[in-house]
C-alpha cells in the first residue's frame, strides 16, 4: 500500500530524514528534495460549543448553529475534515495538559483546571468552605498541573510534544492562552515546554478583559496573573484580544516563513471564555437577528475567532504556505451551559447536547474538530470515527514526519494521522474514551457537572455519577441527547462498559473522591454491579 | 589592503551572500564554506556607572572601582577590548533608541525617557506643575518615542537595526527592558522592531522590583505596567529578576544554537536600575567591606548582572559557540547620583566623574563598554577614540557581514568595528559627539542635570547651561572631573566648539525650550557668542 506520507514532497524528506538533521541542514543525499516538511497550525478555542458555528458536526444543522456567522469556519469546513465525534476533557487544564503530554486527563490526575497560583486546588472554584458538609470529598490530584522534565510536587512530569518538534527542528511558536500549570512552576513558562517563542502564554486561564481599551485587564483595579501579557501595544485602543493575539501571531510567523523553516502555531485564543463581552466588530449582526444580549455578545466573540481564522488562511495564502501547511481547528472542552452572560436558558446553550462545560455529558466534551491537510485529505470529508485530545501528540508528530522519538510516558492517545489523510492504520471505531471529573466545578452544587465519569465505546456511553453510585447508560447513535436511560433496559451492555471503565480508571489510577461518612475511596463502577 | 572580514569564515560568507540569501540555505557556489556567520551578544546594563566594576576604564582604578566584585567583567576586559572613552545619552530611553537607528538623540527628538502611558512627556518626571513657573519652558520633544514604520504622532520613524539582522536571517532575541516607546504604540513591542522572540520587553523602564517572593512587581498591590512580564515561573520563589532574565534569556537561545543559525541576543537587563534593593546572594560581601547599606545594595546589584556575563560566557564555552560569538558589554548611561538609597553621598557616585545619570557632564554620559569580537581583536586592548551609542547601527552590521541595506534615516552613528579589530577605516578622534537633555528631570531642580547640552571633540568639551545661557569649556585630557572652566582663558576654542554644536543642533532641528518671559527659542551656543 502506497503510504500516505509518499503524497507530499514534505512528508517524503520527513519520513527519511527528519529526525536526524535540523530543519536548516540539506540533507547530503537529497539533492533534489526541498526541505518542506509540512508547517502545523494548531487552532485552539476556549470554550466554544459543539454547535457553536455554521459547521455541521451533527446530521444536520440544529437551532443554535443558525445563531452564528462563521465563514471562516465554513471554508475550513469544505477544504478538510469534519470530525462529528471529536471529543476533549471537560475543562481546560485537562485537555491542554492532554494535549501536551499524549496522556488521558484520569491518567495525569491533572483532571480539573489549575488555579493561578501554587498548591491551590480549584474543587469548587477554590472555595472548599463551600464542600465542606458534602458526603463526598474530592481527591488529591495533581493540582499544579504538568511540567516538562522537573518532578513537581502535585504535578505529573512527562515529555512535551512540542519538545520533541522543536528537536526536530520545528520551529515552535506558542501565542495566547497557556494553563497547564500554576505560578512558580515550570509548567507556567511554554519556554519549558519547548517553544522558540512565546506570546502572552503564562498560568492565565482567562482573561480579564477582552479590551483593549482597559489594557485586557492590565490595569491596578483589575490586574491579576491572568491578565494578559505582551499586549502594551495595543493597550489604550479599540483593538479586541482575539485580533491582537492573531496579529502577534502573524508576526512571530515571520521568521520561520522568510527562512523556509517549518513551524509549528499553537494559536490558543482566550476566545470564547468569559467575560462574555461584545465584540463590538461584529455584536450588531447578531442583536439585528433577534438574539438575546447574551447570546449576541457571545456569537460576537465566536466570530472574532472565526475573523481571526481568515486572517490566518489569508497570510498562508499571501505568502504562498497554505499548500503546505496544515490547520487543525479544535476547542479545549464543550461550550459553557452555566453562564448567565451568556444568555438564553441555563443548561440549554448545547442542545441537543446535554449539558456543557465540566460535565461528562456530551455537551461538556463533544467539541468541534476540523483538520486540513492540503493534498493529503479529501476536501469535506466527515469522520465519525470518535477521537479525543489525548491523541494529537502522536498524530501531530506523524504529521511533522517525526519518528523514532522517546517519551517518559507511555501515551495514551492514538495516532489519527489516518482518519484525516483516508490511508493508513486508524483507531477503532469503538475504542474506549474516559472522561473523569472527581471536583464540584462551582462552589455550588450542579449535578449533571459535578463528580461524573463517564466512558464512550462505538455507540454506547457509560455515565458514572460519582456522588451516588449510579449508573447511566446511553445510545448515543439514537440518543444524542443522553436523555434515555439504558441501564435497566440492557444490564449486559452495562456491566461490560463498567468492566471497561473501571479497568482504564484502576491502570491509570485516576484520582477518585473518598466518602466522608466513611473515609473510603467510591466504588469503581465495577464494584456497584454485583 | 586586506579587509577585516577575511579573517573569518562567517565574514567571508557574509560578505559574500549574506544580503541576498537567509541564513538556513547553504550558497550553491560555496559548498566547502561553512556558514557560521559570528553570533552577537549585545548585553546592555541599566544605570551603571563608569567607575562600577573591577573594570579600569580610566588610567587607573579609582576608588569607586574598590566597591565592586565583578570577575567575569574582568575576564571579558582581558579577552576583549576596553573602549575608555565611551558615551551614551544621559537617559535611557535617548540610548534605546539611538541604538535601534543609529541617530543622535537629538536627532531623533527622542531627548529624555519614555512614560508607560502614551502622550505623557516626562519633563519634572512628569509633575508639570512643578515646573509652571519656571524661567524656561521644555520644547515638544518625541515624547512617544520611536516606531518601526507606522507613523507615531510625537514620535519618531525609523529602519530599526534589528529588522536588517533578521532580514539578512540573524534569528533575533529581546531579553528584558524594551522602553523604546509608550503604551499603544508599535513601538511598545519588541516584535516590531524586528525581533523575533520577546521575552519581557516593553515600555517598562525600570522593574516594580527585583524579587521573585513578589512577583517582580505582579501584584494588585504593585502592579503597573512596569511590572516584568513573561515571568510567572518564578512567582513566589527566591530568584532575582537579574538571575531570572538570563536563564529566559539561555533558553531562547536554544533554538538557534541546535539549529546553527547564527543569533543577535539583546540582553536588555534592568539591573541596576533602581529600586536599589539588596541582591541577597551577593549582599553580604559589600557589608563586610564596610559599604554602607545603600552602596552594599547597589554592589550587589551589579554583582548580579556579572554573574550574568559569566553564565552567559560559560553558555557559550558549554555550546562550544564562544568562538564565533560577539559580545558587546555596554550601559545605558551614567550612574545614578541622585538616589539616596544608593548610600553614599549624593552627586559623589561616579567620581572622579562629574555627576550623573540625567546631566550632559561625563558622569551621565560616559559609560562601561567592551567588545569581544574572538580571533580578531587584540585581548585586553584599550580604545581611547571616544564612541557613541549611535554607533552600534552600523557596527553590529558590519560585524554581521550586513552590507548594503537600506534605511529610511541617514545615520548619525558611524561604523566603529575597526576600533575593535584595529584594521580598516575608523572614526576620527575628534568627532564631535553631542548630549542634548533640554529637560528637568526630577520636579525638583539640579543645575548640573537639567536643561544642559554638551559636545565632546578630542580632548575638549562644551557644556551648554540652557537655563542661562553660560558656557562651558573643559580639556578632559587634564581634567576628566569638569572642575576647570576654561572658557575664559581659550575664547577661540570656546566659539569654534560653540559654532561646531550649534551646527549639528540646528541641522538636527534638535527640540530647543523656549524662555517663559519672552516665548522665544533660547539662543544657540553660537549666539552666544558675539
Amino acid at each position: 500500500m502506497k503510504s500516505i506520507l509518499t503524497m507530499t514532497p514534505a512528508a517524503v524528506f520527513g519520513a527519511a530524514t527528519l529526525c536526524a538533521l535540523p530543519a536548516v541542514a540539506a540533507p547530503k543525499d537529497a539533492k533534489t528534495v526541498k526541505p518542506s516538511r509540512p508547517n502545523i497550525i494548531f487552532f485552539l478555542i476556549d470554550d466554544m460549543g459543539w454547535c457553536d458555528s455554521e459547521v455541521a458536526y451533527g446530521d444536520s444543522l440544529y437551532p443554535v448553529n443558525r445563531r452564528f456567522h462563521t465563514p471562516n469556519m465554513k471554508k475550513l469546513a469544505e477544504k478538510g475534515v469534519i470530525f462529528t465525534s471529536a471529543y476533549a476533557a471537560p475543562v481546560s487544564t485537562p485537555t491542554r495538559t492532554s494535549l501536551m503530554t499524549g496522556l488521558n486527563a484520569a491518567h495525569l490526575g491533572v483532571t480539573n483546571w489549575t488555579a493561578l497560583e501554587k498548591n491551590a486546588p480549584t474543587d469548587a472554584s477554590g472555595d472548599y468552605e463551600k464542600i465542606a458538609n458534602d458526603s463526598i470529598v474530592p481527591p488529591k490530584w495533581n493540582h499544579n498541573g504538568i511540567s516538562p522534565t522537573t518532578p513537581l510536587e502535585n504535578g505529573y512530569t512527562a515529555t512535551p510534544m512540542v519538545q520533541l518538534l522543536k528537536d526536530a527542528g520545528y520551529y515552535t511558536i506558542h501565542v495566547g492562552k497557556g494553563h497547564w500549570s500554576t505560578a512558580g512552576s515550570p509548567g507556567a513558562n511554554p519556554y519549558n515546554f519547548g517553544f522558540c517563542v512565546n506570546v502572552a502564554g503564562s498560568v492565565a486561564g482567562m482573561p480579564n478583559s477582552y479590551y483593549g481599551e482597559v489594557n485586557y485587564g492590565n490595569t491596578k483595579e483589575k490586574w491579576s496573573p491572568q491578565a494578559t501579557m505582551n499586549m502594551a501595544e495595543y493597550y489604550g485602543t479599540p483593538t479586541h484580544l482575539t485580533e491582537a493575539l492573531t496579529l502577534e501571531a502573524l508576526k512571530t510567523l515571520d521568521y520561520p516563513v522568510q527562512n523556509k523553516i517549518p513551524f509549528y502555531l499553537y494559536m490558543s485564543h482566550h476566545g470564547v471564555h468569559t467575560p462574555i463581552t461584545p465584540d463590538k466588530r461584529f455584536v450588531d449582526r447578531y442583536t439585528k437577528m433577534g438574539l438575546d444580549k447574551g447570546q449576541s455578545n457571545y456569537a460576537s466573540l465566536v466570530e472574532g475567532v472565526d475573523k481571526s481564522l481568515g486572517d490566518i488562511m489569508q497570510y498562508l495564502d499571501d505568502k504562498k504556505i497554505a499548500d503546505n501547511t496544515i490547520i487543525i481547528f479544535y476547542a479545549d472542552n464543550g461550550g459553557n451551559s452555566e453562564n448567565k452572560k451568556k444568555g438564553g436558558e441555563l443548561h440549554t446553550q448545547n442542545l441537543p447536547l446535554r449539558e456543557g462545560k465540566g460535565s461528562c455529558y456530551e455537551g461538556g466534551i463533544r467539541v468541534p474538530m476540523m483538520a486540513y491537510w492540503p493534498g493529503v485529505n479529501k476536501p469535506g470529508k466527515r469522520v465519525d470515527t470518535p477521537v479525543i485530545c489525548d491523541d494529537f501528540f502522536p498524530t501531530i508528530l506523524t504529521m511533522a514526519g517525526v519518528k523514532n522519538y522517546s517519551t517518559t510516558q507511555t501515551l495514551d492517545g492514538m495516532d489519527i494521522s489516518g482518519l484525516i489523510s483516508g490511508k493508513g492504520k486508524t483507531p477503532a471505531q469503538d475504542r474506549e474514551l474516559v472522561f473523569h471529573y472527581p471536583h464540584q466545578w462551582k462552589p455550588y452544587r450542579l449535578d449533571d457537572i459535578d463528580y461524573l465519569t463517564s466512558m464512550r465505546k462505538g455507540d454506547w456511553k457509560i455515565v458514572y455519577r460519582q456522588r451516588t453510585g449510579a449508573l447511566e447508560l446511553y445510545n448515543l447513535k439514537q440518543d444524542i441527547g443522553e436523555r434515555n436511560n439504558l441501564a435497566c433496559a440492557n444490564p449486559a451492555k452495562l456491566r461490560e462498559m463498567a468492566k471497561l471503565l473501571s479497568q482504564k480508571l484502576r491502570g491509570w489510577n485516576a484520582p477518585m473522591p473518598t466518602l466522608r461518612a466513611t473515609g473510603q475511596t467510591i466504588p469503581y463502577p465495577d464494584q456497584l454491579i454485583p
